[in-house]
């Protein structure tokens, strides 16, 4: 296996089957590919009471500074309908110059586009001056609970630092070199459930119907918007995904209504300063429900899902103008500085040292016939060996 | 069996286990009591494809006019929690002067009350000038398509035609004399489904979150008021019954959103006008919905729910006040008229003649442990013997 042909490297990624939380050989043959290119590769097992046991990877090329990361995850979505994929998911076989593959995109391919870039600067000039590292985890995809966030803290605690971080997500909407991740907004979710009084449908005032008060308290969190965006963020945008009561018979108010939301917000806020203002607007609307006349306050109970995301912003110039610079090179655009979209694990990664993302186009991830045309594992390869080199170059002057 | 003596007569129903649909006997056991009184009895069995077959009793005594007509149902609605009633439901039982069973009250009791009432008037005085008729219907309580309709419309061809009716459900809601009905409100159920576009939560411009539209066009439906409430009848009231979206994933904007309604409506409505009401307010809310700026209106279905029940308002005085001075005269309380709660087959009977409602007190209907005080009964059974009396009196002056 010539490790500089992103290629080859990708398609014995997607031949092993590591959708989340199975390791599928994925970081067995990282490291198979990687230690001969002078990586010192450790394997550490992140574990949680009630979750799945999941693998994960560090390596790391020379010693000393300046420290550069590149960050990814190796575990892949579930493949859907099998039977609707043009390809196999898991063979990675290419037609008319496009590969197919469950992780083509999201994010295999950010991988092998790195590992070919860093050995291509080897092959060519030795390696850089300072150190080069790969943190690589087995679940980005899933709770996430035993990935890149414990791998950080188990290298830390092994004394590792790092001064800048590439994360290779898809970040592309529709071609190579669209747009750089430089943040991401945070996300919080909470589930409402509203206590009413079971009764008749005709005799509404012997019961409470909880479904005036669901509504009440879901359009307070959706009106008025939590603000009108920053210098770098999109406004914050909160949506009710789900209300739910159950009850079949119309002739029945129910005791109970339920819905569900998710915030993401930009950096007006934190997680615990929005969490404040979602149960400022409950309680105001709560309090004043012009549903119900002569009532007392409408009775509810917030639950928060899982850990929120924090948002974040990344501020470093340098780093941002090394990517930025090396995309324009090879594609002659100039990427987007955005902070739009979902989240990824470069919110934990900012704890530790500035972070961008740059990876292949994402219009196909987590669908039927995922795949990357064979020209941009190319040209990606290019545009990461440019920043590396061009990363260290500046680091150094 | 002394058909003079009601506990006995509605010992002898209870002990009918006639849950919807089944007849369990009491049909025959009431056939059984009013014919040795001097009643033709006819049975019809009511049928429509894929629903159960429904027994019905018509009883008429004596022949031409005035032409009085008694009605109700022996089916009673299932027991419930077996083991939480003091008494076995079916048992008939009687402890401290107070019979448990269900249908106690709704309205075995009714009728063994009236059944009573007519035995006592034919022991003193004879069959009255004219005719009296039981309408019992086996399905009042479940989807009654085969109940008190169908046979009305079997009674009308067999060439029977009535000059007034008394509906033999439990009116009272404290004390036996407190309120009589005089009219029902129709009632109108509907389920309304939003459509929207399915998509990740992080990118909601990109899908269209339904909820938002669920919301909008649910509190469009609860306000303003439908109306303030007339002469005769409360405001008309409309409450979302429940509202179901199903997506347990917060960061997944969902396709669908369903929410169902009932509404009471008064005599400012038929239940086309409230119908058409119904649908403009809708319309307005999915055209003007300031939740999708730039967006198309909101694309919704409504289907309405079984056929509607219709409002209606007897207008007779003398039937009105036949029955209320019997009240006065037996328990010295003037009852109300009323026509608050739910819906009653009275509803299909004013098609036919005037009609009016009287039974005992509903506390317990529907209820673990219904049950009727034994004194009650002796007392309706006398109610119902000066109507009697009274009624035909009026009739022939």
């Amino acid at each position: 296996m010539i490790a500089t042909n992103p290629v080859e490297v990708l398609q014995a990624l997607i031949r092993c089957p590591s959708v989340t939380p199975a390791e599928g050989g994925a970081l067995t043959t990282l490291q198979a590919l990687v230690e001969p290119l002078g990586f010192k590769v450790s394997r550490m097992t992140a574990t949680e009471p009630g979750t799945p046991d999941i693998e994960n990877l560090y390596a790391r090329l020379g010693d000393g500074g300046p420290h550069l990361m590149f960050a990814g995850h190796t575990d892949v979505v579930p493949v859907g309908d099998e039977a609707a994929w043009s390809h196999p998911p898991f063979a990675a076989e290419i037609a008319d110059g496009v590969l197919f593959g469950r992780g083509a995109v999201d994010m295999k391919g950010g991988i092998a586009c790195f590992v070919s870039a860093i050995a291509r600067v080897i092959e060519e000039k030795g390696a850089p001056k300072g150190s080069v590292s790969l943190l690589i985890t087995g679940d980005e995809e899933g709770p996430a609970i035993n990935g890149t966030v414990k791998l950080l803290e188990w290298a830390k605690a092994q004394g590792e630092s790092w001064d800048a971080c590439l994360v290779g997500e898809p970040t592309n909407p529709d071609q190579l070199g669209d747009m750089i991740k430089i943040g991401r907004r945070g996300s919080v979710s909470g589930t409402v459930t509203v206590r009413g009084v079971q009764g008749h449908a005709a005799y509404p005032h012997l019961a409470d119907n909880p479904v005036r008060g669901a509504i009440r308290l879901a359009d307070a969190l959706m009106h008025p918007p939590f603000d009108h965006g920053t210098d770098n963020f999109q406004p914050s945008n909160l949506e009710v995904t789900s209300i739910d009561v159950g009850n079949a018979a119309t002739n029945v108010i129910p005791s109970r209504a339920t819905f569900k939301f998710n915030i993401r917000f930009n950096d007006t806020w934190s997680a615990e300063t929005v969490q404040a203002e979602i149960v400022r607007r409950l309680n105001v609307a709560a309090a004043e429900s012009p549903l119900r006349p002569g009532r007392d306050p409408v009775a509810y109970d917030i639950v928060w899902s899982e850990r929120p995301s924090h948002v974040f912003l990344t501020r470093s110039n340098s780093l941002i103008s090394a990517l930025s610079a090396a995309i324009e090179k090879q594609t002659g655009l100039t990427p987007q500085l955005s902070t739009t979209g979902g989240t990824s694990d470069a919110r934990y990664i900012k704890d530790y040292c500035p972070v961008v993302e740059f990876g292949l186009v994402g219009q196909t991830m987590h669908m039927v016939d995922e795949r990357v045309a064979v020209e941009d594992l190319e040209n990606l390869t290019r545009i990461y060996k440019v920043f590396i080199e061009q990363w260290f170059a500046n680091a150094d002057a």
